[in-house]
């Protein structure tokens, strides 16, 4: 960042430091907030990465490591952008100031902390997030993310006793199922309380999006997604309830007749507005209870917020017009990502309309392994840090 | 073996081979052959051992170590019991044979064909099994071994796309759901077709067992066994289906919000007379396409069936009398164990009756980390695998 021309400093927080830059435009009366984060998703399974994740293996044109796609890419966009732009006309036309956390991946959870502490410093009129594609999005889903864990006070046991004791892993499939019904609709109390419909305006938005079914969805569909609108409303506007992951018992090779003594999973909702992850957890541990799983221990992993952009805001029209000159084609804008992010910290504390882009591939095994950019997606992913910095400061006038 | 003045040789079978041993007593009339094994359960998880499960560390008055229970001792008991017999009396006064496979803990799937393959080698007028403790067994359940595997043709993906895309361990949770309710009714259509009820015989052995909670059930009881009656028939007369491991996602530290591509299983059922695993399996299947769930791989990884022998016969009563001698307490009887066991091969194959009983510790970890045996209980089992050899001679007269 200091080499591309931005003034920067690591910031501590109570746990992952951030990466504060800033660039004072010359004459410039707008400011803009460039959001990123340089923390990565755990590389396992390691066996299936291709070439190790941590080493940037160039292959078949694609540049692939854990964190190329999500986002070293945006994050480094960000500041060669800038350095560009300073290269070529010696300033910019608005004050760019950079927030880089470590902590995305796990819920941001010290970033709130943080932005309350330097009101003063992140004082802006808009953010961009950087964490995306060519395509625009202006909103994201909250999250809640739980940990169920099912303990018997006794060790594992021969699986003859199976007939007689108490099974973790059987109460914790049990508990699971009264989560959601193979219809995906989610059994807990009061879920859908404060769900909106998606607005006549967000249909009209979702009326315009590419169905790009074999680019995106390259998985078994689930039941009922056979139109484009019923397929964008689900993927944008409903909340979800997905297992991440769940273990017990023996899980090597071969055969072991046991019966465990611990079980767990976890568990991430997504959420929609204006879902509230604290209501929502009040709600799944009042649901065990009456569901009988009141011995399951359920613990709060993560949060977030979700929160939205109206399309008429500057930022949402750089941020749009900006992507098509970088890439050259039209691009798409959703009302609402189906991802989450930590925009409601912004949102919230400094009232910053907010627009997401960015300068990874589209379908790019994101936390999975062999996650990869296509070069060319990160240079227009430059140009468009770049371009982002010119129309802000025509359009926020 | 052969230092204990057993005739002992190694024989190849399709896998892991038998030991076969055999001493000619003096004029005998009778013969008896032994069974074991000397394979043991894979000793993981090994961060829950206390000392090395291959060590045989003796630590406050145990033996601890992987198979230490199940069942080195019980193999080296019987050596070590003929060892004291022929050394005090010079000779047998019947004819003992042994074998002691390397299958059993993955459903002695060699061990049938080396029945048949060696029926004039194996000939005897009963068996006894020395897979147990001081307690004496006349049968053994059956058990069906299946894995289920739910696999999509995707890349693990980001669980944003949780709201399109079909998920593994869901479809995996709500099939296994279907198995059996929280009242531990097993739910596949059929399944209880060939279950018999215990007779008033079997009842009669059952109401003489001491209940003995605190040693033997170590672990929350499921509900509705207050009584022993019904503790002792949910136990031994009642089949299980019992969840052995599931794994699928993210299972390590921190937090990956993911959406699995793969998710598997293991259950095993034990079966009780007259039920089959054949017939189990194809009834399992037939529930999972019932059911909705036609695209989920299940595979049969074990099969075994249950059998009985009746308490009045020779080898029943020589063993009762003998662990009794040995160990010097009441011991308990059971008409059948819990457990699963090759024994119907022997049974089919060669007509022979049988009984369980053993040198190992009860509670003693089988299966698990800190698997141990007790020295009194291993020197115990030595002294009555020579009064075995004993008693049979008068009672099978």
């Amino acid at each position: 960042m200091v080499e591309a021309g931005i003034d920067a400093r690591i910031m501590p927080t109570a746990r992952h430091p951030v990466v504060f830059g800033e660039v004072k435009g010359k004459s410039a009366k707008k400011t803009l907030l460039f959001y990123g984060h340089y923390d990565v998703q755990p590389p396992e399974p390691l066996e299936e990465w291709k070439s190790p994740p941590f080493a940037a293996e160039v292959r078949d044109g694609k540049i692939y490591g854990r964190g190329a796609s999500d986002m070293k890419c945006g994050v480094m966009a960000l500041v060669k952008g800038m350095e560009a732009y300073l290269k070529v006309h010696g300033s910019v036309p608005i004050n760019a100031k950079y927030i880089f956390e470590g902590e995305e991946e796990i819920g941001s959870p010290s970033l709130e902390q943080f932005v309350k502490d330097n009101k003063a410093l992140l004082k802006a009129d808009a953010r961009v997030a950087y964490d995306g594609t060519s395509d625009v999005s202006l909103g994201s889903k909250g999250m809640l993310q739980v940990q169920l864990t099912v303990k018997e006070d006794r060790p594992d046991f021969h699986s003859r006793e199976a007939g007689i004791l108490v099974s973790p892993i059987w109460r914790l499939v049990w508990a699971l199922n009264t989560f959601k019904d193979q219809k995906e609709k989610v059994l807990i109390d009061g879920f859908y309380d404060d769900f909106k419909e998606p607005t006549p305006e967000d249909e009209a938005l979702l009326e315009q999006l590419p169905l790009n079914p074999e680019e995106l969805y390259s998985g078994r569909l689930l039941d009922g997604l056979d139109t484009k609108m019923k397929l964008f409303r689900r993927r944008l506007f409903s909340p979800t309830c997905n297992i991440s992951g769940i273990i017990s018992g023996y899980t090597g090779t071969g055969s072991k007749t046991v019966l465990p003594r611990l079980a767990s999973a976890r568990v991430d909702f997504r959420l929609v507005a204006d879902q509230d992850p604290d209501d929502i957890f009040e709600k799944l541990k009042r649901h065990m209870v009456k569901q009988g799983f009141g011995d399951i221990e359920v613990t709060k992993t993560g949060q977030l917020w979700p929160s939205r952009t109206h399309p008429s805001a500057a930022v949402a029209r750089t941020v749009m017009i900006s992507s098509e000159m970088a890439h050259q084609h039209k691009v798409t804008v959703t009302p609402v990502h189906a991802g989450s992010g930590p925009s409601y910290i912004f949102t919230r504390n400094l009232n910053l309309p907010f627009a997401y882009t960015g300068a990874a591939t589209t379908s790019s095994c994101n936390h999975s392994p062999n996650e990869f950019v296509r070069p060319q997606d990160y240079v227009a992913g430059i140009k468009k840090a770049a371009a982002i910095c010119y129309n802000f400061s025509r359009f926020a006038e």
